[in-house]
C-alpha cells in the first residue's frame, strides 16, 4: 500500500505546470482529455507517487464546483492497494463508509473512494491496478 | 525528491487512528507532543510517505484555526529534497514564493514552505534531512 497520486484541482492547467513542472522540475508524463470524468488531466511522477493536475473541461462539474467553493487546492489522495475488495470489507467492517461502489474503468483498473466523513475531511480514493 | 508526507489536521486524534491505524491497517511508528509546535502529532508510514496526523494543542494556534475555518483535513504536504537551499533557489527564479525563511529544527532537520498562491491552492513544506 502507497500514495499513487495526489490530485490537485485547478482553473488553469498551464499556470499549474508552470510551478509543478517548470519550477519544482517535475517530469509530465502524461496528459490527456478524459470526457467522461470531465477533466484534462496532467500527470508528473515524484518518487513512488505522482502529482495530478486536474483542469475541469465544465465549471458546473463536480471538479468545478469543488474550485468555485473551496478554491483550487486538493482535491482527494490516492492509496493503491493490492485487493480492493478486502481493503473495502476491511473499511466498513471497522465502520468507514464509501461514497459508493467500487468501479472499474475500461484499462481494467478499479477504485472506489472512502467518505470523507471517515477520513477526517480526506477525500481518499483506493485504486487497484488491472 | 518524493512526499515525505500528506499532514491531516485533526481535533479528535483517537478517532482518526481509529481509521487510519485501525481501519486502514497502518502502523504508528511514532507519537508525541511538540509543544514548540503547537501540536500532538501521530505518524504512520504508507510505503515512502507518511500520513502525519496533527492535533492542535492549543485551538487558538494555526492548525487550531486551520480546522475552525476548514474543517478536519489535509493542511499540507511535504516533499523531500535533497538540497533545501538549491531547491528554494530553484522555485524563486521561477517566481514561486516561499512564507518563510528556511528553517533549523534541533534535530538538524531543515524546512520551508511554499506559499499555496504558488501552488495553486497547496501548502507546501520542502524537507531536507539532517
Amino acid at each position: 500500500m502507497h500514495i499513487h497520486h495526489i490530485a490537485i484541482a485547478v482553473n488553469d492547467l498551464e499556470g499549474a505546470l508552470q510551478f509543478y513542472r517548470d519550477a519544482l522540475g517535475l517530469e509530465v508524463t502524461e496528459r490527456t482529455e478524459v470526457p467522461v470524468e470531465g477533466v484534462e488531466i496532467a500527470c508528473l511522477p515524484m518518487g513512488e507517487s505522482e502529482i495530478e493536475l486536474l483542469r475541469p473541461l465544465d465549471p458546473e462539474n463536480s471538479i468545478g464546483k469543488f474550485i468555485e467553493k473551496r478554491g483550487e487546492g486538493i482535491h482527494h489522495i490516492c492509496v493503491l492497494v493490492e485487493d480492493i475488495e478486502s481493503a473495502v470489507a476491511q473499511l466498513e467492517a471497522q465502520g468507514a463508509r464509501m461514497t459508493g461502489e467500487i468501479r472499474t474503468r475500461d484499462n481494467g483498473t478499479r477504485y472506489v473512494f472512502v467518505h470523507p466523513k471517515s477520513t477526517r475531511g480526506v477525500l481518499m480514493e483506493l485504486y487497484q491496478k488491472p
